[in-house]
């Protein structure tokens, strides 16, 4: 080769890199979540920081550090991409007693920032430490004893880790767990056989029990009936029914690009967060009439799920999680069975979290998408009011479902983000899994003369009254960053008396536009109302602001706690359903960045009590989906699906229905089908 | 062959019919609706009565007359089957200015009984009159007139039949109706291009226009954009979505015999009414742990649907529609069309109405029943807890949908019963179809200076501000005749200060019966508080009583009319979502048998003002599913569905979890599909 060739060549690679400066980061997207490999990178740069010398370093959390709103929306619009993106972690550890708040720089494995957080509450409790936590009664000869006075074998205990709240304590405090011991055996579903009338404190950071008392022995309930695992179900069997599988003769009809999804008319980013699970970034709509990709959500996600439980004895009393800040709804979640969790023709994305130690651990199958023929029609109609002409038209609805099951414990969570082709987003939360369930002398309703703060399930087996409150943080960029928050109310009208018609009353509609925070605190159903999100800078060719509103799928519940109570003053935010901020980086969290052991100075109703200026900015629309459940039977041993949810649906954000120009489905080309056997 | 074979042969075959005395009445089920044979039979013996000879008699209803519930009981508790059901017809005609009511024995061809009806209201127009009457402008002058003044030819103009309600009018009043005439021409979607401000009203019986007024010349909207026909349609076309459809490898799960369907766990009939439409009765579900069939639903349908429009516009102010008592929500039930209205592996059933002249016509498709695979789980549980054990037990959730869909001119109805096997009924209503529209001199939001009790869609539309009020009876019959209506209300209680617990504050439970009709007027979400219909003489063995439970699946609207109103008179019950009747066989319709030009007289409120006792008695529940209905653009020209519902759920029914029993399905059998090009 000669030297001319050499040159021309070395001139082609250069030229190569100059383009392309970061050529092997061109598919990552800057909202990607975390890798392993950048997990170890991080743990790698904080154990050779002055952090590494310390023996009690532990990681609570690592995740993306969000890039700047701004960044990350000059990316989406091209206008950066291709150009290296900023990639940093944000990490939660805690080392001598103290918790740092670490920034790394991943691409230069070094930390950019390291501050020490004084104020109150605590990070989210690793695996680890719940495990090492959730073993020490039977090493703990109180415990022992207490089992050997309830005939329980030590060998058949199974404890487990409960946030153990603030009740007004002063300073601030220890990091500390309950522990509620149950009786396994011959069952999986311990949970059905708890030894009750004993309170375990733990602390997290000694890790040793500070705290015992074993004030009352109350029956274990029995094995027999508790479990649920098939391989344990003797006859009668439920009925069955005939299996059923979607097909797609042409193949599915969406594209898994790193983590951004696109299908039909959606665009979606998909990520993985050791906190709140799934993500869902810069969902953006394509409109076909304006050949255009529009904004919608720029960011969604469960921000929180505060869980009340409302018995006030001695071991009961403090029974009010915070799933995702004190447990870490992504950590929890669980990885999907396929064909059951999810149907044949999903597919199945991974997550990484790093460990106690910072090492990554793999989550398969922490994700699924599917798209769904649910046998519903997307719009209809029928005419016969033209004379001899009988016309009908009807288009079948697709949707995608992306999902993940948060399985915190005892209890399940199926959350889903489900996008329609109307320009609709469902979300749909579904709980299942196991009750709390509290031991109890009674083995018949008859027995019972008094309030037992639930029902009874079972013999010695009552499952407490109890709520879930899953907040939503809803980041909407409506078309663009700025929108307003728009209360539209529904009310009567007189007809003036003496007038033209004999009618007497209608109702008409009176739009409220939210200026400030405290307009925007509803309690959903207290007026009849319609909740619109819009952008004030954008009308359709009428003159509508263009918008999306936001419609309860279930019938709404709020918090019931006295708002003097401490669990209360924690999820403050608990009484209204929406609340809207202005978008601030810093407000992720509903109840706040350190939630155990919180004292709800740092959540988002404190935040919203600065009653900043919400109209044309850049707002995020919180929602909370309530459960309150009273169990039954049913629900005996585990309990049967129950949903809720919300839609997010265009409103005078179209022109005109996006789906008329919707050509029908041609059904020459259907499936023949014959079994593999 | 010998006289002896002779004998036996006779023997054998009179042996068999004493067996079965009515053999060819073998498969009738007491419930099953009039066929067409019998529709026939019903005409011919009324045509032979002293009512032949009227010229004018004319067949406004025509249903079966409903047997005793004790008799359709016996029957189904076999008790008395194979004997010869008792098979009527109840049929409602005019003749000569009057309405009969009358009653004919079919298998007696005989008339039974027939009275003339003198109270307010009318029965539901018929087919045949309503089209005759939209004929009538198109011969009427001064309409021609106003027809030229518009420029709009008269070929292209059809016109719609509307209720008139009753506003106050003395006396019996005449059987009226108002047209909305529109401007088709190129368009199929005549609905969005009204000739406004003209005011047309039509005497039925003596089918001619009696009152006419063009008050106002509006410009009517332009035919662009408004057709929802695919072969009008042209680009940008909306993005397509890939086919899917779901395939059964093993073939269907249920089992359509006559009209009574059986699958899974359920048991139910199926029947068409000319009035209600879909009729569900007889819904029993089997519970495999106590080897029985149990009773939840004696009779469920749609009872109402009250549509008032709130414009006090002289063209408007008495639209006020009830869809079932004025329309009949199932005469104008559209044929599904197979592959879009229902899915691939859908069944359809036909039904039979009589005309005006009392002749049968069979709908075809009328109702879809097909199983659902959602994709969903029925529960799920992963459990991490049991050190060493990774438990993940799921059981996806597979359903049966019953499908009919109202098509009442403009709106279609999409009314689904889904059966589930955790013992669940969910009864979904969606909205779909076409807006009632009004004409306007603008073009652009900006111009709208006052309350003009709609949005601007399109220019020159103005779709107005209405509500959906879909009432069901359902007549639940929870294992067994006699229930009670309980309101479990959640109540804050405080805990003493100075207690053992820092906590202060719990929800506790506090039951309600209701015992006589007034306790059971519920605003759902007024309180917080769960709706329980129990059989309280039978009990779990934990001593539960047996009961379901009504949840929401939407938010829930109530009628924002004034008391003082008219159409709210007529539809006083709309202000509550909730009422519990004793069973009455005469009381069927919330707003009473015959509500064109009712009073309110005859509704479900007035019923509920004799305040009957409830408790332990066989009671009735009313349920409201309200739409508050603000349209957006996305509305035009054609909307997406938008859906509401309930979910009757068993509550302490089941001893547990009835799926908890249900083996895992086995994904050996997979179908191998191709395409069949």
């Amino acid at each position: 080769m000669s030297i001319q060739l050499w040159f021309l060549l070395l001139f082609f690679l250069l030229f190569h890199l100059l383009l392309h400066p970061c050529l092997p980061l061109s598919s990552a997207h800057p909202l990607d979540p975390l890798t392993a490999a950048e997990i170890s990178t991080i743990r790698r740069v904080i154990q050779s920081s002055h952090l590494g010398a310390s023996k009690s370093l532990a990681f609570h959390y690592v995740g993306l550090d969000e890039p700047d709103k701004t960044d990350v929306q000059a990316w989406a619009e091209s206008a950066t991409r291709g150009r290296r993106q900023r990639r940093r972690a944000f990490v939660v550890a805690r080392s001598g007693g103290e918790t740092h708040e670490i920034v790394v720089d991943v691409a230069d494995a070094s930390v950019v920032s390291d501050r020490v957080y004084r104020g109150s509450g605590y990070p989210i409790q690793t695996l680890d430490e719940l495990e090492a936590a959730a073993a020490l009664p039977l090493n703990y000869t109180p415990f022992v004893e207490s089992a050997r006075r309830r005939g329980v074998a030590l060998s058949d205990v199974v404890c487990s880790p409960l946030t153990a709240g603030w009740f007004g304590e002063p300073g601030r405090g220890r990091r500390r767990l309950k522990l509620q011991c149950c009786v396994a055996g011959e069952t999986a579903n311990f949970y059905m056989r708890p030894m009750e009338g004993i309170t375990v404190v733990v602390d997290l950071d000694e890790m040793r029990i500070i705290g015992y008392r074993d004030r009352v022995v109350v029956p274990v309930p029995k094995a027999e009936g508790t479990d649920y695992r098939a391989a344990k179900q003797r006859p009668p069997f439920a009925l069955e029914t005939k299996p059923g599988v979607v097909v797609q003769p042409a193949g599915k009809g969406f594209r898994i690009d790193g983590h951004v999804i696109r299908w039909s008319n959606w665009d979606f980013h998909l990520s993985y967060d050791a906190r709140a699970g799934l993500v869902i970034s810069l969902a953006s709509v394509y409109d076909a009439q304006k050949g255009a990709r529009r904004r919608v959500l720029y960011r969604g996600y469960v921000s929180e799920v505060f869980v009340p439980y409302m018995d006030p004895a001695e071991e009961w009393y403090f029974r009010t999680f915070f799933d995702a800040g004190e447990y870490g709804f992504g950590l929890w979640a669980s990885p999907l069975e396929p064909m059951t969790d999810c149907p044949a023709n999903a597919e199945f994305m991974d997550g990484y979290y790093a460990t106690q130690d910072g090492e990554p651990v793999k989550l398969p199958n922490v994700f699924c998408v599917f798209e769904r023929y649910s046998g519903d029609a997307a719009w209809r109609h029928t005419e016969l009011g033209i004379p001899g002409q009988m016309i009908r038209e009807v288009r079948p609805e697709v949707s995608l479902v992306v999902r993940m099951v948060g399985a915190l414990g005892n209890y399940d969570y199926v959350t889903d983000w489900e996008f329609k082709t109307s320009g609709s987003i469902k979300v749909g939360v579904s709980l299942t899994g196991i009750l709390e369930v509290k031991g109890t002398p009674y083995t018949h309703t008859d027995q019972i003369t008094t309030d037992v703060h639930g029902s009874l399930l079972a013999e010695n087996t009552i499952a407490v009254y109890h709520d879930h409150f899953v907040t939503y943080y809803l980041d909407l960029d409506i078309d663009g960053l700025n929108n307003t928050f728009i209360k539209s109310k529904l009310k009567t009208a007189r007809v003036a008396d003496g007038g033209d018609v004999p009618r007497r009353s209608y109702w008409t509609v009176t739009r409220e536009v939210a200026k400030m925070e405290a307009d925007a605190r509803v309690e959903i159903g207290s007026v009849p109302a319609e909740l619109l999100i819009v952008n004030p800078n954008k009308k359709t060719k009428m003159g509508n602001h263009v918008g999306y509103r936001l419609i309860t799928n279930g019938a709404p519940a709020a918090s019931l706690l006295s708002d003097d109570d401490y669990p209360q003053m924690r999820a403050s935010y608990g009484k209204k359903q929406v609340w809207v901020t202005p978008y601030n980086k810093s407000e992720k969290w509903a109840a706040g960045l350190y939630v155990d052991n919180s004292r709800g100075d740092d959540n988002l109703a404190a935040w919203s009590l600065r009653n900043r200026a919400i109209e044309n900015v850049d707002i995020v629309v919180w929602h909370t989906v309530g459960f309150h459940h009273i169990p039954y039977q049913e629900d005996f041993p585990l309990m049967p699906m129950l949903s809720s949810g919300f839609e997010l649906r265009p409103s005078n954000f179209f022109e005109i229905n996006p789906l008329i120009r919707l050509r029908p489905t041609k059904h020459t080309h259907l499936p023949n089908c014959t079994l593999i056997v």
